[in-house]
Parts: structure tokens; C-alpha cells; sequence
């Protein structure tokens, strides 16, 4: 049965990016030591985890998200293999190959990446509006957590608005690495 | 070399107790499930921690934790076998056994519980305003995180408040439990 995953890197106090992002700084200030993990420190066991990642048969995108990536970050081109369903209020006039946009909410941009994505997993990708939407709504099956060793302070916080009420977590997998510790909960709906 | 550390149950979205903390329910609304890993589940590693934790040679309250906790969860006593020093603006007319209260603020009481504690090590209990202080001012060397499998959604976040750095930590101890997985870092001053 495939599922419907998030993978993200948060730091202990909760954050998955720091204040003012901005194309340029898509990760907000002082945000890019979450990924220290993929560009400077980079184990096989955090390999793995990018390699389990984007065996994913579809992606999700929160339309910010799209928007702060698309131009810099992503230099204009998809960085996904597969199909990437970004949530919208507005199709945007210029459409990058590899992306579709949709408007017509959550549930209908899960049931497009479901069917996109067949037998393989689908990866909710971020941002934490979208993320925090889609466990709200029982949505997501698995939350892969790589918990970074800092304290960001401030910045976006990862599960900030789930708000309504509690979710339990079952601990499925954990892996030490390098400044990090990967583990995996699957969510008890 | 005695340390001075912070051993406390969060949840994955960073909460230590729920909202609406008064005596009678000192952890808040659903803020009890944090502590089920010490009352429904306790495995002999759950154990350990507690005891490693109550190893400390004095403990650091903050004077809203101890105004809450000291006549209903307290039943009127300390419930720790070594000094406990309140942080408080002002001291109460009825004194408890056990507990010294200081008004000089937070580097006197330190100075205090290391005095107190002698070759042991000091355990700044919370609530998360007294951790938080004491992490801004660079005043603690260990962080021993229970991290508890649920999402709590609202609350008291532990590390709201640090807000002024980055601060960098180096994991030093992982320990599985049953629900909960515990994890120590040391704090790269």
C-alpha cells in the first residue's frame, strides 16, 4: 500500500528554516545549517535517507514554497525525477516542465499525486503550512524527522498550527548520523 | 567537573506541558501524556534516566513551577532528596523544608546550588522560562531530551524564548525506549 510521507530537517527547538526567507535565502537566515547534513557532513547512512526520499512516485508543494525555489534555488528546472503537484490559488503564466499546478485544495491534489505516483510513495515536501494542513486532516501515514544538533531560535516553525488536536506518533526507525538523528514515526490516525 | 544540566519531556512539536496549566492540572490540558513514559510505560531505561537525573547534588526551580506544583503535585513537600533553590521575585511567607528561595536572580542561584551540590552535578528542573534563561546565558552543559512520541499541538514550547543565537549541539547519548526515545546533548558554548 503505498503512502503518503513528509521528510524534513528540523532543528530540537522545531524549526525547518530561519527568519526572512526570501528567493535568495530560501532556507532564511541562518537556515542552511539544517541541511549542513546533506552538503557539508553527508554519511551513507544520510544517503540513504536522501536515495528512500526521492524514491517517492510523486512530490507535493506548498505554492510559496514553488515560488521562493522555482527561479534560484531550483534555477528553473524541476529537481524532481517525477511529477510535482504544486497547491496554487493561481496558475501561474509561466509553467516550468515537470510541474503541475493545482487549485482545487488538498484532497485533490493528493488524489493527482496518488494516481501520478501508482504503486511508489508519496512525499510531501514543505513547506510547514502545507505539511501542517495535510496531518491536520489525517492525511499523512509517516513523518521522517532529521533532527539536526542546534537550536535555530527563530524562524518557521515546523508543526506550529496542527493546533486541533493531539497526534500520536509511533517511533518506526532511528538512525544516528553525522549532527543528526533521523527518525521516523508513523502517525496513529 | 560538576555539570549543570536540564532534563525535561518534550513532544515532537517541542511542547512540555499543554495549555491551561493551573495546580490542578500542573502538565495542562493533555500535557499529562508526556509522562507517561515515567507512570504507564517505564522500561528499565526510562529507570535509569530518572535516576541519573536524580543524581543531581541541588535543583533549580522556577517560582511559577514551584507556585503551581508545591501543594497539590508536591503534596506540600520537596519531592527531591537534595536542596531545591526557587528563582522568585518574592520570597512566600510559608517556607517548605527543603526548599531555599532566592530573589538575586539567576546567576546567585546558581552559585547557590553549586555550592550546594559540591561535587555533583545541578539539575535546572524548569519551567521552560528558568531554561531558557539559563540556556541564553550559556549557563548549561547538557540538555537530556525525553522525546515523546505525540504531537502535542499547543502548549508550552521549551525552547520559545532563546531567540537571540544559533546554538550548536553535540549529541552524546541515545537511548530507545517504549514511546519516547532519549536523547542527551552536550551544548557547544
Amino acid at each position: 500500500m503505498p503512502k503518503v510521507f513528509v521528510s524534513i530537517s528540523m532543528s530540537l527547538d522545531g524549526f525547518i528554516a530561519g527568519p526572512g526567507i526570501t528567493a535568495q535565502q530560501p532556507m532564511g537566515e541562518g537556515g542552511e545549517r539544517l541541511h549542513d547534513w546533506l552538503f557539508k557532513t553527508r554519511t551513507e547512512a544520510d544517503k540513504a535517507i536522501v536515495e528512500e526520499t526521492f524514491k517517492a512516485g510523486a512530490v507535493i508543494v506548498g505554492g510559496r514554497t514553488y515560488k521562493i525555489a522555482i527561479n534560484d534555488a531550483w534555477e528553473g528546472r524541476s529537481p524532481f525525477d517525477v511529477t510535482s503537484f504544486v497547491l496554487t490559488h493561481e496558475i501561474p503564466a509561466e509553467q516550468v516542465k515537470g510541474f503541475v499546478f493545482v487549485t482545487a485544495g488538498i484532497e485533490s491534489i493528493l488524489e493527482q499525486a496518488k494516481t501520478a505516483a501508482g504503486e511508489k510513495d508519496v512525499w510531501v515536501m514543505g513547506g510547514a503550512d502545507i505539511i501542517q494542513q495535510f496531518i491536520h486532516l489525517k492525511l499523512v501515514d509517516e513523518i521522517q524527522i532529521t533532527l539536526v544538533n542546534v537550536l535555530l531560535g527563530k524562524g518557521t516553525l515546523l508543526f506550529e498550527h496542527i493546533a486541533m488536536r493531539q497526534v500520536e506518533l509511533e517511533r518506526i526507525r532511528i538512525i544516528e548520523s553525522a549532527g543528526v538523528t533521523h527518525i521516523k514515526y508513523r502517525i496513529v490516525q
